[in-house]
């Protein structure tokens, strides 16, 4: 496959840099615990979505932080959980579904009620499912103009991937790539937006994270709006429910949601920060999750998908 | 990628089947669920490991149950936990470990420490890391003489797997492939032996299962033994360890391992079946799963990797 000019590779000589020594090559992590701190990026609290759900039988809490999708992608669902959040809308509501190796998902469990469901914000933005793709050369345009390609650069390029003609990522998120249209991947720990049949998208109240292998023919077919950055391990080890896809069968299986609060409604919480997809610390982590050279390993598989590379992210350093 | 002689497909007609019509494409499940009888093939209970973990908290019993890989692969691996099972050698033992998005892994605690560590039978075959690979020419023309490359046909043929020249099915197993190689793959739910560094290849004693996003970067470089075909959830839900690899702090946090059978030491055990990767309905299934026609789908991927292609799995009928 051919590489597609509008997306130039933002990093190309990075080989060099991780090749391996006699004292043994570094593994990804070390790669990453000694990037510099101007590689990491902070993520604004506004971009956070804070999830209590209610305490576990130890009464220990259970907080999931997810970070929301930048800009350009998917911002009309982004913008809908942003004013959910807002109106306190998830509060009380529960944990649905839990299918293993697939997804947990949350919002109401009347929603297909219409009678019982819970009434929506009046602001939501309607939302389409043309929408899931980003033509990138428009919108890199309209934003940046000529160089535009420039803008829109994705390192780590890949034309081996089997979902996409060209995957990388770009401003800390893992994407696929064809010639005009770009679209954010579902990895494990991605967040969704559940929708019913097409023409429906979706609106963002009903909500999804991946636990399992990447679900990547979801990809186009569904809104990305997130990813879990911490605590995800109180969504996977959930029970799993009995009924068809997952779902629970009774109420008393569901797990309460406490909250949900966008990042800067939430006293103290850390500064969350990613290691920048565009830094020479990146491109040699991702080097090196492709060609393992640490004593563990034997053969380096010479390859690894964009799902295999998870993006680094970490709480700041108290100053 | 060019494809490699030696792996001839075995079903290069499957498409036609699978086309979409205008009622509605069947989804991946319905294809599985009109299968044939006689293309389920019946699990040896030779080839069953029943592990009984201690009932969890509310008393309800916990049972995973692992179909170990069939010959040629990992065949040195595969006879010594069939020892270690008929020696009960694991009862007693734990969990000693649960990485999020990547593993669960159990044997014994003590492992590290000579002093305390549990014997291991005497019965255990020597282990290298050579033989994570078959050398498949040698392996079928022992068997099977000028016709080995056909013997050896895969199913649904993959050129464009990150990790492997080619991937593919045979007799109900992932696989990669190279010219005169072949190896079982890393998906969900594989179980693999740890070791320590190489030249050490494990004898079998501690054992792990995927919990994650495929772990290919593991291929060529770790012996797979089997794969969980029940009661993954089991595994997959445990808490997660909060040391170094997911490695419980203390012993209280561990999960007690009830025993360990093999499947004909265990009475009243259902047979299980497996949908034969040479049948025609796992190529329309393989086929479904690359190019999703069912309603909920807008996009095809138009592509599958070989670890979204689960083998289908099922208890028999009782006859």
């Amino acid at each position: 496959m051919k590489r597609l000019f509008v997306f130039a590779a933002a990093l190309a000589a990075t080989s060099a840099a991780a090749q391996p020594d006699a004292s043994g090559a570094p593994s990804p992590g070390e790669i990453v615990a000694a990037a510099r701190a101007d590689e990491w990026a902070d993520i604004a609290p506004d971009d956070l979505l804070v999830m209590d759900l209610a305490p576990d039988r130890d009464a220990k809490p259970r907080r999931v932080i997810i970070q929301l999708i930048a800009s350009p992608f998917s911002q009309p669902w982004v913008a809908n959980i942003r004013t959910l959040a807002e109106a306190h809308w998830w509060d009380g509501l529960a944990i649905v579904r839990a299918q293993d190796n697939y997804v947990v998902q949350w919002g109401d469990p009347d929603a297909e009620d219409t009678a019982k469901a819970k009434p929506l914000p009046e602001r939501l933005i309607p939302t389409a499912e043309d929408a899931y793709l980003v033509r990138v050369p428009d919108e890199a345009q309209d934003a940046a103009g000529p160089d535009a390609a420039v803008r829109f650069a994705i390192s780590t390029p890949n034309e081996n991937d089997l979902y996409a003609p060209v995957t990388g990522f770009h401003g800390g998120w893992p994407l696929g790539l064809s010639e005009r249209k770009a679209w954010p991947v579902h990895c494990y720990g991605s967040v969704g937006v559940g929708r019913n049949l097409s023409p429906d998208a979706g609106s963002g109240a009903e909500l999804y994270a991946v636990i399992g292998h990447a679900p990547r023919h979801l990809d186009r077919n569904i809104a990305v709006v997130g990813r879990v950055i911490e605590g995800i391990e109180h969504l996977a080890t959930l029970p799993r429910g009995t009924e068809a896809l997952g779902f629970y069968r009774t109420p008393e299986e569901r797990t309460s949601i406490a909250s949900v609060r966008l990042g800067r409604a939430v006293p103290g919480l850390p500064t969350y920060q990613y290691l920048s997809t565009e830094s020479e610390s990146f491109a040699r982590y991702a080097d090196a999750r492709a060609n393992r050279r640490d004593p563990f390993f034997i053969v380096p598989a010479g390859g690894a998908d964009v799902c295999n590379i998870p993006v680094p992210v970490r709480r700041k350093a108290a100053g």
